[in-house]
């Protein structure tokens, strides 16, 4: 945990920003895999993390802005829970740790909110992402499950906080950056034909617990690159297959690290997949190039796809001018997510809280195919971070699914594009701070390109 | 996934077993960690599995007794969702790859219900424990959360199933139990003085994934063994400190293995470490001689429990007739937890469903400290699948707490005994079938011994 200053000055800037009325925190429970007790790897809620620190379950947290009172409701615990699960802070210890005086035993909370709403204060809350939250808000509130109505002042004062990373945060995200990085190095080194992909799997997340990390998601790597978040592991590696990655440790404070690799499982990737690695690299490097305040992150993205329909025009997969195809849409075909994504205590940090507030100041997203998978597209700032994941995949669904309408024919050449139908996908990614003056790679460098992939092998 | 033929002859024996109405099964979804797609990692419901098979989020079932009707509810994918996370078998090849032939959208389940309801039917449900659970019911049934009444008849026709392994569980629980013994194996091998207990967990949780298995349940590797479930990796292993280890495996179809040793780590234990490490062992081969059919587990526990006291006693630290401190209790100072539990598709099987029918065939359980802890007491009978786990801890805030009102002092010499208050705790743990004439040890041997500790290493 950082410093208690830091969770007050946190909170003083939260109730600033908000104004008036109550806050109410749900801290994230123990979650039951096949029976209750059976708990998942425990996960606070990020934003408890945020301003109360604390990654222990059982705790929600009041901040009553109209009485000037901050409260975490808890319970002490038991000798049969010491006996089985060990001690802990004290309930008061926990509190104290994050500057706040005053706690009040998990009973309380709903007699704290009956006098709130009895004398006519407004009640912030944020949105639901477990059944949890929803019965609590039920049990705490009367708000029918699936009814709540978050408080888009309270999300937008979080949201203000959290975009922009403190020093002491940037820092806590490269520790997980530099765990993230070994990850891909591991898995680059590994990886051999005749293996299973759970194997590389096995090899590269060892090196995240080996170093006191968790996951910040579910590992993706596979020879079906293709499929954006594949969680298949099952696959035996072909001597002429490439491996994608998707990894990323997070740290014991709930900072992440994020990133992407595609190796090849010989030792040298094929002609035809060094001339799509190429275009991988090209666009991610015309992103990069631009990340800078004042740049919006749209135009990053919009680059970085008409530089994939300029590589697939000289592939003769494509026609036409690349500009126009990506502002009709074509370039989804190959290119159906977005650029990056905020990145911090969660891997697309706040995404709990709405992309629309995170990524796009509150304006709103575009329903086409692919620009609405971006999560991110507002002006960059000083202090964000985050990741930078073009891709070039071949998606065999997609290609028929586009092609039996025709979509794009202006664009696309799909007798051409047929051809390469089994080629699966390519993605890299790394991970950046925006600086007042630029950006800043965060973490260890990993292989971004054939050549460097290659001399790891 | 086992043949078609399995779970059409469970359900078969299911609906006869409850006899009318209409059975309702809940498939387990997705759960957030830190926002709503960063998913845990999937585990279907155990008793969906066992009946259906099908490892996918978004499942829901019925049996239909009094209609003769089996109907696995469900949605196609979409495109979206096949760019982003890939292929799947269609809904119908899901329910004929279980044998069952009637397939309907997930939005017809809420209709059915009412249909069946209005009809007079009586719908079975089983416990929830989680959240989504609650929500399902509430949704589907308008049974308010926690106000459910899971229908027994329902949980003993499982139970009755599932606590009886056929052939071809044993086999894949077996193979669980061989990387289970495979991850404890690594861990005694790897373990040294200096090293973090994370690091321990790094290198036998890759032996899982690398053999394609999951974790039956969260990693227990602690110097701290005297917390029965301690969840905290961060300690460094010093020079005289013991490890203790308890994890298991759990195979792609959902069954676990679940194993505990206790390692020195240094070369050799210490003398003193080498006379509790032996009435633990002495305690486990007791309950491991009288496994049989017709003994009841709860004559193995007090067995091993009267082992405990007599070893305490020798030591000095317990006084009076073994036999009279077991039956009142003073035994569950050093050994507050249960002998053991069913395993299958579950570590604890079906705990969920209640320990009451699973390991006590419906008679009522005590409430005294520590053999409230019990999950398993009835009479053994061939087919069931269970660990053997006796530990010796000596749990200061336990000491403190009981010693404070002088609570068993007839057997417990207090000032004895806080000598030893900072031991620590020793567990070994292995997974046993009950067969018509004995018990085989299921999976390859782990060093049980001090002897056999040190030579492994």
């Amino acid at each position: 945990m950082f410093s208690k200053d830091t969770y007050i000055a946190r909170r003083e800037g939260l109730k600033k920003s908000v104004g008036s009325g109550l806050l109410l925190f749900l801290g994230n429970d123990e979650v039951g895999r096949n029976f209750e007790d059976n708990y998942y790897r425990y996960r606070q809620d990020s934003s408890f993390l945020y301003y109360f620190g604390q990654p222990y379950a059982g705790l929600n947290a009041v901040i009553d802005i109209d009485n000037n009172r901050e409260i975490i409701f808890g319970d002490e615990l038991s000798i049969d829970h010491i006996v089985w699960m060990g001690t802990q802070p004290t309930l008061h210890e926990k509190a104290h740790g994050v500057g706040i005086d005053t706690t009040l035993p998990s009973a309380d909370l709903r007699k704290y909110l009956d006098a709130a709403r009895a004398a006519g204060q407004r009640i912030h809350t944020l949105p639901t992402y477990r059944p949890e939250h929803q019965l609590k808000l039920w049990r705490l509130l009367d708000i029918l499950p699936g009814t709540d109505t978050p408080s888009v002042d309270f999300i937008r004062a979080i949201v203000n906080q959290r975009n922009y990373k403190s020093a002491e945060e940037v820092e806590e995200i490269e520790r997980a950056c530099n765990v993230t990085a070994d990850m891909h190095i591991e898995a680059i080194r590994c990886t051999r034909p005749g293996m299973k992909e759970y194997e590389v799997v096995a090899r590269l997340e060892e090196v995240a617990a080996a170093n006191d990390c968790t996951l910040s998601f579910g590992t993706i790597a596979t020879i079906n690159g293709q499929t954006l978040h594949n969680p298949c592991h099952s696959n035996t590696i072909g001597p002429e297959d490439m491996l994608l990655v998707d990894a990323g440790a997070e740290t014991p404070m709930g900072y992440s690290g994020d990133m992407s690799s595609t190796v090849c499982a010989g030792k040298k990737f094929t002609p035809r997949q060094k001339m799509v690695y190429d275009i991988q690299v090209a666009s991610h490097r015309a992103a990069v190039e631009m990340l800078r305040p004042g740049v919006k992150f749209l135009d990053c993205y919009e680059k970085s796809a008409e530089v994939i329909c300029q590589g697939m025009k000289d592939l003769g997969i494509m026609k036409g001018d690349p500009v126009e195809a990506v502002k009709a849409g074509a370039h989804a075909m190959f290119f159906p997510c977005g650029l990056g994504h905020m990145m911090g205590l969660d891997d697309h940090d706040m995404e709990n809280l709405g992309e629309v507030y995170v990524g796009y100041d509150g304006k709103p997203k575009s329903t086409q195919f692919g620009r609405k998978s971006l999560r991110l597209a507002r002006e960059l700032e000083p202090g964000f971070v985050l990741t930078i994941e073009p891709g070039v995949y071949f998606i065999p669904e997609l290609i028929d699914y586009w092609g039996a309408e025709g979509r794009f024919k202006e664009f696309i050449n799909y007798d051409e594009l047929n051809k390469w139908r089994d080629f699966g996908g390519i993605r890299n990614e790394e991970d950046y701070l925006i600086t007042p003056d630029g950006a800043r790679m965060l973490g260890k460098k990993i292989p971004l390109t054939t050549e460097e992939v290659e001399a790891m092998r």
